[in-house]
């Protein structure tokens, strides 16, 4: 018995990833007898749902984030490290940093995905991912530098490739990000500008189905269309992108032009899962066990968006709930090793999706109930602001958002990096 | 008549630099008859005085910065351009941008100045100033990673180097930076690390004079000097800093090991000035005349930072309350000349200083009253809300003070960018 419980004192859990999977996997490790160290490349835990509100200027950076190690504080057998794993040795059973290398028992790998621009990474200087601070910071300053050139070249050059606006992808992201543009352009800096006329901006939202939010009831999607084009966005479907460079975007056999494509379509995959030698998807996915483990390593776990799991012939979305529910099921299962208990397979709960076009409108579906408009918006308000990390946060972008519907204004349009434009 | 005002309202007055003064001078021009461009390299206003607390994690950038042309919406005579100012023509009465090319009848040159480092420039690398959005978040950044390499190798190396801070230049901001490095260190992040305590980082402020913040009574110096060191900072004066490199910086003939030095010392100008060919003084400012105009050119003027106006026999400080002055004096005189009036000198009201030195710390001299602690924290908070630029900044950096003296924290402790540390 003391020697039993003395094994299971020195077990040590290693976590890739701070984000939603990686965080609900250390949360519920808090305070037991394992030794975990979560590892990110960042020091904060990013609230991705939110992003796009950073790249249109709605919400500060600070707002959507909170440091990794001050929400873990008060779990004292978690130590958090920032930094980058740049191997993983599944026959030692180790990770290792650039400076530093830790043994591990159990290995949870939830590192989240990058856009997929099918092969054509060459498209990708032109045509900016939305998946870190970084890359929302860049995309608000490209939008906002955009009018910039546009107003100082009025005189003199057909300022209409400045003031296009093309998204590609019809995903969640996409139709909030075509939404929150057109509130800028059409709204927010109505009056700011001399010699451009904002509100003559064209967004356009390209999809390669046949209706945006393909995930969604089809008549949420004609709703949503509807109130994206209230907005003035023009939405394109049934095309695909087939090239994009500096002067604009191919889509189908029209070229436009524009410096403005934003990238919200595909996924890709990190090369440190290809290190792992287990079978992947024709996205880059692992394909996982019932268990979220890799074939033949109970030890080794893939959550969140990282991981493919089959659920009745089909796989999980790559959406929050999914990396946070699979985060808990796990520590739960690595709690329950230590008894010797069998593992039973993971299930999805399934708490519904929702999109927003902009301020109060907003499309949802829970269960049978599906709804569209205000009242779906403000369920949207109260799901975001509840699942917020902190209470700061919630605070914080409470009081950002009350702003925003009083005054309907996108209040961040800082322009902080030099570039070129 | 007639032709006189019509020649009035072909006046173009350009302004170069969107700071307290640039800003305070356009408005003041504000639906006139004058044609106002108003130049700056960034799209924002940015409310110096706080830029420490950007620095130190305690606010957001669009907390303290709002777009210049939504500040200025609703003057119609006013276009804002973003961009760079390359050279000024005298001669023919021109300004030249990259791209673009503007006359003017008057030029109102408002560009503020970088840190000096006395001819040693090498230095800049290992020892940022703080001027901009940038340099802050930098400096964030730096102080953050500090830690976090710390807590990475505390079992491998000793992290002393890691773990002090030096800041150089005694006055306002570095007594303010100082403050807030503390209070991170020893109390918002007290409980966040497992290998190191922040509470033993050495924060060390260096001044050449003989006390800090000089521009106050010396009475007020040694309250705020009291208070630092009651938040565990050491203070050394009579001091200079004579190298400072990868390892640390040589303060007269100690050499202390850090990997973060802040510089707080010292005013340069721009290279744009030394184009004027008229007098500068040591520190590369522009001497100028009674209105603020340069020799033999009643038509340009320099103010603000970038200025050396010489009153009863003392220069005037380089404080936001003298930009805004000037600014508005100049609007005023250019109004007159339209008039043919007399020009009367320029003469600045002293409103007293301020200085905050943490949570609920102060000293402040407004006339003959000097005041510490409490009240002057008060007062403080008070006036710097006030002059913030708009009610939202005003109503976002007051929600966020609030937190911050319930909670005693600084919440936006993110790491953004990629760097080597």
């Amino acid at each position: 018995m003391n020697s039993k419980n003395l094994s299971h004192c020195e077990k040590k859990v290693v976590i890739i990833g701070g984000g939603f999977g990686g965080l609900s996997a250390a949360k519920k490790l808090a305070n037991t007898a394992f030794e975990v160290t979560l590892i990110d490349k960042t020091n904060f835990h990013l609230f991705q749902p939110l992003l796009y509100q950073v790249a249109t200027a709605a919400l500060s950076p600070g707002d959507i984030a909170a440091p990794i190690r001050w929400i873990l504080r008060k779990a004292k057998n978690i130590s958090v490290i920032m930094g980058e794993v740049i191997s993983i040795d599944l026959e030692t059973k180790a990770v290792e940093l650039h400076d530093d290398k830790l043994n591990f028992d159990y290995l949870i790998i939830a590192i989240g995905s990058r856009h997929s621009y099918f092969g054509k990474n060459e498209w990708e200087k032109f045509a900016p991912g939305l998946k870190t601070i970084t890359d929302a910071i860049s995309i608000r300053e490209k939008i906002l530098l955009s009018f910039e050139k546009a107003e100082r070249v009025a005189e003199q050059e057909n300022v209409d490739k400045y003031m296009t606006f093309v998204i590609v992808g019809g995903g969640p992201t996409g139709v909030e990000m075509a939404g929150a543009i057109a509130e800028i352009a059409k709204q927010t800096m109505l009056r700011d500008f001399r010699r451009i006329d904002p509100s003559k901006a064209k967004i356009i939202l390209v999809e390669g189905e046949n209706r945006i939010l393909p995930l969604f009831d089809p008549h949420l999607s004609k709703k949503a269309r509807k109130s994206l084009e209230g907005l003035g966005v023009q939405v394109i479907l049934n095309e695909r992108v087939t090239n994009v460079n500096q002067e604009g975007v191919q889509i189908g056999d029209k070229f436009i032009e524009t410096q403005n494509v934003i990238w919200a379509a595909g996924n890709a995959i990190s090369p440190l899962l290809k290190s792992l030698n287990t079978e992947l998807d024709r996205a880059g996915r692992v394909i996982v066990e019932k268990d979220c483990s890799i074939k033949n390593r109970p030890d080794v776990f893939v959550i969140g968006d990282s991981a493919l799991f089959i659920e009745n012939g089909k796989p999980l979305p790559g959406v929050a709930p999914v990396a946070i529910q699979q985060g808990k099921y796990i520590a739960k299962i690595i709690k329950k090793d230590a008894q010797n208990k069998e593992r039973k397979p993971f299930k999805y709960f399934d708490k519904g999706d929702l999109a927003t076009i902009g301020r109060a409108r907003a499309v949802m579906q829970i269960g049978g109930i599906k709804l569209s408009g205000f009242v779906a918006w403000l369920a949207w308000v109260f799901v975001h602001i509840l699942y917020l990390i902190s209470f700061r946060n919630r605070y914080k972008v409470l009081s950002e958002w009350m702003w925003y519907y009083v005054r309907n204004r996108h209040g961040i349009r800082l322009i902080t990096h030099k570039t070129d434009l």
